[in-house]
């Protein structure tokens, strides 16, 4: 088989490209690295069936050019769309930023699909399609989706053209909605942010918000475990599936605790006085994850399991290693 | 006050135009004419608060522009956006028709809200967000959301991008999602196209499908009272509300001979094998209204009176008057 992922120089791209190649497929990966860097990418260095290609999916002809290229020699069966703005606060800002790179992207994907006769499509939805439900267990079925960023906006239009393309073209779509995913090569999020502020200032930790935010963490192998388990159990021409730990999570203050008992014991922690972080943040969170488990699959680490596994690799990629 | 609506010279636009306008608002129409018509706008030809811009709104500086030339002179407070492609099955052809005629002008509104601060949005949305939920009742909360049109894709990205937008920027946000709208002046859907059928060719009635998809149909009059009730009652920031007739519905069948005994009664009725008139059609659906109703509106006429009233209001626009 041959599989197209898209945004592969990123955080889950990278890890998903290593997998995939090591399971014997041929890997084509897209980035346009703006984001994403050639030094994630050193995790797959080994596998002999990757191939990288620096691309930009929200330039459409060029786009198509390099994969039908590609196509023609290796006919892709697959792709696993990734490539999206992961700054969350630029596209709160800037509406146009989640406009090009987490929507255009996937309506670009699904033209070079149409165009190339490749029929199934593997997505990287989100859990901010949802929105704020409170303390409710949000399950597929759950609505209205209200998302509150651009991101989440842009995440659920990426959806609609999937679903609607399923109609026309497409033969399967897998819609993953992720949650909150940590582990390395730690590109963004709350881990690496506490981890890199104690480093440059040992002593005190600033933490945005008062630090009720309390959110479910899952760790990007348990991640991978769940996609490839719905790629291969789930039966819906369009598979819409939650990926999550179920737990209840772990609040922001837990998180900032963990991250100074393993970088700077003696710090002080200092809190803001709102329950967000930003705008489009969600404060409180928590997924059903009954569809997915009745797959046959169970993240190996819960919420406060996978911080304390991530904590230890981000500290040994800024600190140790560096 | 003074309003601006995007796709005026449309069918729901120039209705709803007229009423603003005859209400005493100040009343800003802006449409290209690709699919609307300057005649449609006879309808409201004695309001004397009606102005006319031609304008795309999917050309997001000429908009801006002719927006803000307006907006110094008599302040805008809302934008009822109606601006659409109305020909769902070009839109299934091609992607890239949707996209800028569905979900960029959306886009290019709330980009010009943004930059002119004007706070509340009233949006046309549609039933088509939802996708086939086969027999079940349809609510406001009912997902997963999974359009089968790019039509249906589109209007749902446009929420997405106007729920995130009220999160920013946006004081209010009604979110209309239409059913079946019928009445006149009719520009598209199954009456005005069995009308003009039996027109041209009197003895025979060719339907696409076979004639047992169920839909419910609301007449324009109706539809526009449920948006103006909504606007006045609801309280809800995002407001999200299904428009419609609430009973099971009228077939086509039964519309089809209705038609019949209306214009040409000795003609035959010819039935295609599928129960799908195109690709991106619901076959069955039905709307759950319970949370309009909380707001105090039911429709006057139910689906089969308002099939026989716009059916003679068609007759009178296509035959008698012409």
């Amino acid at each position: 088989m041959s599989i197209l992922i898209t945004g592969v120089a990123g955080f889950i791209g990278c890890n998903l490209a290593k997998r995939l190649a090591n399971e014997g497929n041929i890997v084509l990966g897209f980035d346009n690295l703006s984001r994403g860097t050639l030094q994630n990418l050193t995790v797959i260095e080994n596998a002999a069936n990757f191939h990288f290609v620096e691309a930009d999916c929200a330039d459409r002809p060029s786009f198509l050019a390099k994969t039908k290229a590609f196509h023609d020699k290796f006919p892709i069966t697959e792709v696993w769309h990734l490539a999206a703005n992961s700054d969350i606060p630029a596209g709160v800002n800037d509406a146009n930023v989640d406009l090009q790179d987490t929507f255009m992207t996937t309506f670009n994907v699904l033209e070079v699909m149409k165009v190339l006769d490749i029929k199934l499509l593997a997505f990287a939805s989100s859990s901010a399609v949802y929105g704020d439900h409170g303390a409710q267990s949000i399950s597929e079925v759950s609505g209205p989706l209200l998302p509150l960023s651009n991101y989440g906006a842009m995440k659920l239009a990426s959806e609609a053209a999937i679903s609607a393309a399923a109609e026309g073209f497409l033969h399967r779509a897998f819609i993953y909605r992720f949650p909150n995913v940590i582990g390395v090569p730690a590109t963004h999020g709350v881990l690496l942010d506490f981890v890199n502020k104690l480093k440059a200032s040992p002593g005190l930790l600033n933490v945005l918000g008062d630090g009720t935010q309390q959110k479910a963490y899952l760790h990007v192998d348990d991640l991978l475990e769940g996609m490839l388990q719905i790629r291969r159990r789930a039966t819906e021409k369009v598979a819409v599936y939650n990926l999550g730990a179920g737990d209840a999570g772990v609040s922001v203050r837990n998180i900032a605790e963990a991250v100074v008992a393993s970088v700077s014991p003696s710090a002080k922690i200092s809190y803001g006085a709102e329950n967000r972080g930003w705008v489009g943040d969600v404060p409180k969170f928590q997924y059903c994850l009954d569809k997915l488990m009745k797959l046959g699959w169970t993240p190996k680490l819960d919420s406060k399991l996978a911080i304390k596994r991530a904590i230890a690799e981000i500290v040994e990629q800024e600190i140790t290693r560096k």
